[in-house]
């Protein structure tokens, strides 16, 4: 049997297991049923050529983030992977951290979709968006994923 | 003035800066005008919690080889930034490494589109696509990006 | 001099004009700056085999939402056209219409980006969410298309 | 029992029925196992305000060329639907027809994907590409649509 977790125990379990999410530094800031709040700290092996956060580390984030809030929606046994996902860059990601609330916007028997909005900041008064995601994901076993 | 390099030397100067593309490890496997190879080999900071390559690596690749092959296009003192990404998962990146193929599409005086095909492989033989993107990209003065 | 049209009388103008949206048969329910509410009635010639409404006539009626909404921020000589739309069908459209409501989200002087929030709707009570849209734009000079 | 039909009548079957794409005149140019061209000439009710075809109807002909291609691999009780799709536009649809030309990449238990080229052409030799879609889809049963 499956215990069924709480949502900020169960984004955390997920998040910090070894691998991508982990190795990048994604923080879970706070997660609820179906809304999912994570962060990444500035990190020099996170940038592109131009100093910013580079493209792939908003989309790894805004990604996971996606997959964390439909999971909370979830029966426990269930994960969500991601179908696809489109990523709108909307300014430079200059800050010292960017920031992705993720809400899970229907969550069906066999397709899920996530939106996720992703702000960059350096103080908490110059928070400002700096890309807009919607994700297509998928429940799967999350047993079956571990074999 | 800014001297053109040759296809191989620009991807290969973008990609091995310190940052992001450099940090995960991207390998340049070709580039010619329009077109690029890069690779990318299973690391443990990579995978997600199923043991294959995380969606944020495999976007972050595609992102990076989109960039790429549009820059191969564009005069010395332009590069290509992405505008937005759409990228479809098809099938586990569960090969001991994953190659991005990109194409430039439309290299326009805006706005430029490039497709990217990314298939995973543990020998030659089972060479097999795991992902499809599409990303729209715009041309800014490199120099500006440095400032 | 081009003069500075309200934001209804604008929308309501580039809506009406001979072509798709008015064949289809769009109607304009609000307009503000920077947020359009449009609406399509059913009719047997917008529907698909099963009875509900097509995938194109949703996919028209937010592509002309999002230009419109992004169009009412712009100054009177500019017109926004799409660069890519991405659109989440996530329920049949099957009421007696649909409803788009579009919000621009970023106008700068290249790009711009809109979403889109699809009802469908055969009270006023049951409406519901049968599709997301986020479309890219840019501005163009509306005198120049007309050539 | 349903009867296997052969990938051109099971195209012009579904196209020529009632509805969004008898209406707005979709022809069917070929059909294969996977691979369909559909086209749709230039008529007043298809155009927007700068007199090129409009979005929406390239939209709704790409979204419905990446149908037919998935729904001549399904098995003869099933029909492919879209769960989601994402255009860009790559150049002024300003001939006198455009052309759909989708490709099945996948085809899933559960999830299918196509990309579908689109060109417009006046003559024979100015055929050139207009716009770029990949769209995801799930197989449904198609007796289950109908009631």
């Amino acid at each position: 049997m499956v215990r069924k977790l709480e949502p900020l125990q169960l984004v955390e379990s997920v998040t910090g297991r070894a691998g991508f999410t982990s190795s990048i530094g994604v923080h879970v800031l706070s997660a609820d049923i179906g809304r999912v709040t994570l962060e990444l700290l500035r990190r020099s092996d996170l940038l592109q050529f131009n100093g910013f956060f580079h493209g792939g580390a908003i989309a790894g984030l805004a990604d996971h983030a996606a997959g964390a809030a439909v999971t909370t929606e979830l029966p426990p046994e269930l994960i969500a992977v991601t179908v696809n996902i489109h990523v709108n860059y909307l300014a430079p990601a200059d800050g010292d951290r960017i920031i992705a609330r993720a809400t899970a916007e229907q969550v069906g028997n066999t397709l899920c979709v996530a939106t996720v909005d992703v702000t960059t900041a350096t103080t908490a008064e110059n928070e400002r968006r700096c890309a807009l995601a919607t994700a297509t994901l998928r429940a799967v076993d999350f047993a079956a994923t571990q074999e």
